[in-house]
């Protein structure tokens, strides 16, 4: 075991030597004026200041992403919004660190091909164009033969699923630098100024626990820590944080954001991070789903820090990992609805919020057009 | 003073006496039956049980409101949702309890004539129809010339704002009664399944700290808490508490929801509990907006306890009150962010919500028509 966990570590390490992997130049937003511009314009002197609350917070961040010159009549672009789906499997699932088998990775697929996923219902009532990405299933995939749901399928399939990583490195720094560019080449491909990022694989909350816990310095336990349960949940919690105890001793070397994403990440998670990077680069507003979009986020910050510009944030879950990632993001979810569900849902249920802003600076711009 | 005390709270207590105050019949929408039907409905073998979160609970929520006989396949009807802002003026800012001049009510509700306040925006983006009420504005009200925003405006002036509650009662008991009568009559004439419901009046929030202090036992210091700040803040903090504290002294045998309503209401909120009443009583949804349209719920809860289950709560906002209101009401607000602005905003940031939760429960309808 030790030596091979010196493989492993080798392995991962590799990953710091960038093989093929070139990062897009992503631009700072922040632009103080922009920001006070942007409140001057929403406040009125009936109101208190700053009388929008995190609204304004939220139209300022779209219009420095939007307008880096200086904000436009146009105000905020929303046309052509995309939920990006990354669907993946993991090796880890071996350890039975997840209530679920592997298999219900590809069910929660076929049923959101089928048109029959929440997040198809969610898609279809706020006008997303809905992609799913096969980042790596176990199994192959085809799209029904019904009128299902009006989903476009991409494979990018890396492998079938990932290493298990109590044994060795989830992917080799090839796969991860892979996954990492198809990520990017998906979006280099997409319409649109918003792109909603989410993700479907059972096992895909422990490889969040595992990026948290490694890149922000969470103690495991608290990365990790599922919602409370009495009984065989308990016994089941303390199985799951061994495993991954495990897991983080064995790569305990893995230390850069790449080396990590190799060890302990997942295809589907590499991938929204590729996905995050070009979306930022481009300047797209990128509205971020759950924990394990979240722990994709933290990936891409890692490699660019400036991407964190660019980042909405859909929702908390019930996840207390979840919770501690906001918090090492700095960010203020937009809902809090205790889901328990990844897809996109958070994201979706989010996205009418950035309608709202747009809708509050239109109607400023408007009026100032109309004084003048 | 102590004779001109008396004289108000015998004023205030003739309002036990109903007058013409005829209540409309709610019926409780509880059925532990359906709410089972709609989470098996909502299920799927290859996510979590309650995978939705509070999405959930809102679905339930409202099938229970529209569909007492049994879940249809129609689903959730959200057709043309009525955002109703009542305006009204309060006696106690002469007793400097608010940071604003009673003429900004007047300029708030104009710059809503106008379509440029937030609350047209939003009304616009998300398909309300916008009606404001004059519940007893201090001055008198005309539509704008130009195109304006869309908003109808009613006249329902109970007076020229209530009278001064530190001095002797809000309204009379009559006042009371007329203008939750005009409340229930502007609701009886929309059309709509859905009732947003919002505010404007500068001192309202004074108003809603004493509803929630008597009608909750909330120690008033806590109910009129409002948020943190140094200096001049602090003074005045405690300058509008002193003030609060002697209308409640002043008011202290008013028990009653009528007779708080009355002592120390004002027109916009009993008009809002009378709109409630109303809605209830035809199973519309109410769409609860902040903290003063919530203490108008409060006092409607207090005349029908079963209105509490047509209630649904759009925001919690900085008011520190508010959080207490909710956590009274047993309601979980579907937002949070940060607003310091009533008007409906609040509620119609919310609002798709309701969309979402009506789009959910309508796949898994179609599915179940579907494979039968």
């Amino acid at each position: 075991m030790d030596s091979s966990g010196q493989a492993a570590s080798i392995d991962t390490r590799m990953a710091t030597r960038p093989l093929d992997l070139e990062l897009p130049v992503v631009q700072p937003t922040g632009r103080p004026a922009l920001d006070a511009q942007v409140a001057a314009l929403l406040a009125s002197p009936c109101h208190p200041d700053h009388a929008l609350g995190r609204m304004e917070t939220l139209v300022q961040q779209l219009v420095r992403i939007q307008h880096p010159e200086g904000l436009e009549v146009a105000g905020i672009s929303l046309e052509r919004p995309q939920m990006l789906v990354f669907a993946a499997d993991h090796g880890i699932v071996d350890e039975g660190v997840s209530a679920f088998s592997q298999e219900t990775s590809g069910q929660r697929v076929e049923e959101l091909l089928a048109g029959e996923a929440p997040v198809n219902a969610l898609a279809r009532v706020h006008g997303f164009d809905l992609t799913v990405v096969d980042a790596g299933l176990a199994r192959q995939l085809e799209l029904p033969a019904g009128p299902g749901g009006r989903v476009a399928l991409l494979s990018r399939k890396i492998g079938h699923g990932t290493r298990n990583m109590v044994l060795g490195p989830a992917m080799s720094a090839r796969q991860a630098v892979a996954a990492l560019q198809a990520g990017m080449d998906v979006v280099r491909h997409l319409p649109g100024r918003v792109l909603a990022l989410g993700d479907i694989g059972v096992g895909s909350k422990a490889c969040a626990s595992l990026l948290l816990s490694r890149l922000c310095g969470v103690p495991l336990a608290d990365a990790s820590g599922q919602e409370q349960g009495g009984g065989t949940d308990s016994l089941r919690r303390q199985h799951r944080l061994k495993k991954l105890q495990l897991a983080a001793v064995r790569h305990r070397k893995a230390v850069s954001p790449l080396e990590v994403l190799a060890a302990m990440g997942g295809f589907e998670i590499a991938m929204q991070a590729g996905a995050v990077l070009q979306a930022a680069s481009e300047r797209r507003i990128v509205l971020i789903d759950g924990f394990v979009a979240g722990a994709a986020a933290l990936v891409a910050r890692g490699l660019k820090p400036e991407v964190g510009d660019y980042l909405v944030f859909g929702h908390r879950s019930t996840e207390p990992g979840h919770r501690l990632l906001l918090i090492h993001m700095q960010a203020q979810p937009l809902l809090d609805m205790e889901l328990r569900i990844g897809q996109g849902v958070g994201a979706l249920l989010a996205w009418p919020m950035l309608q709202s802003a747009q809708a509050l600076l239109a109607r400023r711009l408007a009026a100032g057009q109309g004084s003048r």
